[in-house]
C-alpha cells in the first residue's frame, strides 16, 4: 500500500508541475546566492525548503521563496548578519541572528547544541533576532544521526487567538522532537500548537474549499469557514479548539510555553510582536533548540529497540472502524520523501510563475521541470 | 469578582466537608509514617497531595490516599527503597527509585535537575521504576523559587486511544511547564495530553451526568457520553479528539513524546507495561524532570518583565463574547489556593469515609472537620 504514497497528493493534478529534488535546491540556492547570500547559507536555506517539499509539507517549501526574496528585497532580512553568540557555557548559548534568513543560523545553533550534548549529555540554544526557519523538524531530525533526542521550537507571526479572546496574539508556534529508531522512519513529531496551520487554509483557499467548523474563527468570534476571511481578518484556534471543553486552553497554554523559550528566554520578540518574513521591519523570530545523549541516560540499542517495540505495539492494536492504519509521527512524511525523491516533487503552477519570475528577475537559470509521465 | 474563587466548587455542598491544608498534611504524612514511610518521604508525599487540593485538582489530592495506602499494603510500593543515582553526569541523572512512592524521588529528581541547572544553565534527571508522582505542576513549580524554567513529565497507566485505534495503549501523560513572573501567579500549565484526565470522568460520575460527546470513545470507536463505560472499557481521546480533522494526531504524539522521555529514557516501563499505583505488579512508572537557569540565557528581570507585559497583552485583547476574562495558565489554581488556604479545603464525603476508615484501621487521629460556617 506504501509504494507512491504521498501525504499532499497534487490536486487538481492539472495544475501541478513536477520538479526533481536536486533541481529545486539547485534552483533555490542560485537565488539566494544572486541576492549576495552567501554560497553555504544559501545551500542550508535551500536545503531546508526543499526538505518540507519532500516531506509534503508544501505550505514551508520552495513555494515561500518569494516571501524570502521579498525579505531580502526589502532590507529587513539581512544577507550576509554577524552572528553572534551573546552568552556561551558548557550545555548552552544564547545566538543572536543579526536579522539573518531563519535557516542557517538555526543549522547552526542545532549543531552547537548537539556538540554540546555529545561533550555532557544535554545541549540547549536559544536564538534571538531571527527570521522564520522553515519546517521545525529539519533542525530536530538532526540530532537522529547523532543518536539524540532533537527538540526544536519557534515562535511566529500572530495568527491564534488565545482562549477567551477573539484577537490574534499568538503563532502557531510549533513544537518538533525527533527520537531515533532502529529501522526507518524515525519518531518525528513536528506540529503546530493550532488546530491546523495557516498552511492549511492556503491549501483550502486554492481549491476554492470552505474549511471545517472548528478550525478558526471570524472577528466576532463565531466559527468561520471561509479561508479568505479569516486569512484577512480572523484567527486560527488553538490545539483543542474554542472554549476550554475539549482542551483549547491547552493548545493555547503550549503556545505561550514555546513562545516563553523561543522568544522569551532568547531576548527576541514575542505575542504580537513577531513579525512575517517579508517586512516591513525585522520579524526578530526566537527559536530555541536541544539535543539529549541518549547514551548519557540509557544503553542507545536498548532504547532504541524499546522505540521499535513500541512502533509495533501501536501498528498491532484493534484498528477504529474509520481508520486502515495506526500512523506513527513522521511516517507519512518519510514515505512521501521516498515517493517524491523518485518520481519528483508536485508544484501548483502559482509557484511555478513565481519561480520563473525570479529567475527572469535575477537572471538565472529557471529550473527545468522533469517530463511528464 | 476573585474573592472566594474555586476552579472546582464542591458540588453538591451537601456532600463536602472542610479540613484545613495543614490537618490533611498532618492526617496524610501520619498515615505514611504509621506505614514505616520515613518521616521527611511521608511529608512529601503528604504536600503534594495536598497541594493538589488546594490548587483544585482534587482528583490528584487527598482522594487518592487509599490507593497509595494499598499499593503499599500489597507490597508493590515499597516504603523504605534505596534509591539510586544510576546515571550522573554534570548536567544529568538517572535515578532508579526501587518501586518506592513516586512522590519523594521526584522531589529529589527535581532538586537535582535544579543545582546542576544553578551550577551549568541546564539540569535534566529522569527517573525509572518509581510510581504515581502526584500533579506533574507541583516538581515544575519548585524551579520558580530559584527564579528558573521548570519542566516535569511523566507517563500514566494507558487509558488513551492512539489515534486510528479504539484501544487504551497510552496514557494520560501530562506536561508541566512553569516560568517564574515579577508578580505572582507564575506561568504554570499542567495539562494531561488527552482531551481531559481520567479524574474529570470520576467527577462527572460522581454528580451522575453524561460526559460531552468528543472526550472519550467505547471500545467499538464510538462516542461513549457514560463515564462508567469509559472507565470500565472505553478509552479517552488524544488533545485534538478523535481522528486528524482537529488534530488528535498531535496530542496522540505530545503523549508519545512525554513516553519517550519518561518513560524509554529512563529505562522504565512505556506504552501499555505502565501499570496502576495499587498493584498488583509494581507499575514502574518513569518520570522527566528539567529546570532551565533563565540568567544563563538573559537578564532575569528582563524576562519577568516580559512575562507580566505577555500576561498584560493577553488579559487586555478583545473578549470573545462568550467569555468574561482571558486567562493565564496557574491562574485558577492560584486563586483556588488563595481561597482554601483562607477558608479550608472541600473533601467529599466518600473521601471523608476512606480517611476515617483509614485512621481507625491504622490506629492513627483521624482529620478534624473544620466547623461549619
Amino acid at each position: 500500500m506504501e509504494e507512491g504514497f504521498d501525504k499532499s497528493p497534487p490536486r487538481p493534478r492539472s495544475e501541478f508541475r513536477y520538479y526533481s529534488h536536486r533541481e529545486l535546491e539547485r534552483f533555490a540556492a542560485d537565488t539566494f546566492v544572486s541576492l549576495n547570500v552567501p554560497k553555504e547559507d544559501a545551500e542550508i536555506t535551500a536545503k531546508v525548503l526543499v526538505t518540507a517539499d519532500l516531506r509534503g509539507i508544501s505550505s514551508h517549501g520552495i513555494a515561500r521563496l518569494k516571501r524570502y526574496v521579498d525579505g531580502i528585497v526589502n532590507g529587513v532580512v539581512k544577507v550576509k548578519p554577524k552572528v553572534k553568540i551573546v552568552k556561551e557555557g558548557a550545555v548552552y548559548a544564547v545566538l543572536d541572528a543579526d536579522y539573518g534568513l531563519g535557516q542557517p543560523v538555526s543549522y547552526r545553533a542545532m549543531r552547537i547544541a548537539i556538540e554540546k550534548a555529545a561533550e555532557n549529555g544535554v545541549g540547549a540554544v536559544a536564538v534571538r533576532n531571527s527570521n522564520h526557519y522553515g519546517i521545525a523538524g529539519y533542525y530536530a531530525m538532526m540530532a537522529l544521526e547523532r543518536d539524540m533526542i532533537g527538540v526544536s521550537l519557534t515562535n511566529s507571526r500572530p495568527l491564534v487567538a488565545p482562549t477567551g479572546s477573539v484577537e490574534r496574539l499568538i503563532g502557531t508556534n510549533p513544537i518538533a522532537f525527533a527520537a531515533p529508531t532502529e529501522k526507518e522512519p524515525p519518531f518525528v513529531l513536528d506540529m503546530a500548537t493550532s488546530v491546523v496551520p495557516i498552511g492549511k487554509l492556503e491549501v483550502y483557499r486554492r481549491l476554492g474549499k470552505k474549511i471545517p467548523e472548528g478550525w478558526a474563527i471570524n472577528s466576532q468570534g463565531d466559527y468561520e469557514t471561509n479561508p479568505d476571511n479569516v486569512i484577512s481578518s480572523g484567527a486560527l484556534l488553538p490545539l483543542g479548539g474554542l472554549g476550554e471543553l475539549f482542551g483549547g486552553h491547552k493548545g493555547y497554554g503550549l503556545s505561550l510555553m514555546v513562545d516563553i523559550l523561543s522568544g522569551l528566554l532568547s531576548g527576541s520578540n514575542w505575542g504580537v510582536d513577531v513579525g512575517p518574513t517579508q517586512g516591513p521591519s525585522p520579524s526578530k523570530v526566537g527559536h530555541f533548540f536541544a539535543a539529549i545523549n541518549i547514551e548519557s541516560f540509557i544503553d542507545i540499542h536498548e532504547f532504541k529497540r524499546n522505540m521499535e517495540k513500541y512502533k509495533t505495539l501501536l501498528k498491532s492494536s484493534k484498528l477504529h472502524p474509520d481508520f486502515e492504519r495506526v500512523w506513527i509521527h513522521g511516517e507519512k512524511s518519510w514515505l512521501t520523501a521516498k515517493t517524491r525523491l523518485k518520481k519528483g516533487i508536485p508544484v501548483h503552477i502559482k509557484t511555478v510563475k513565481m519561480m520563473n519570475l525570479i529567475a527572469e528577475q535575477l537572471g538565472i537559470k529557471p529550473p527545468a521541470e522533469l517530463p511528464s509521465e
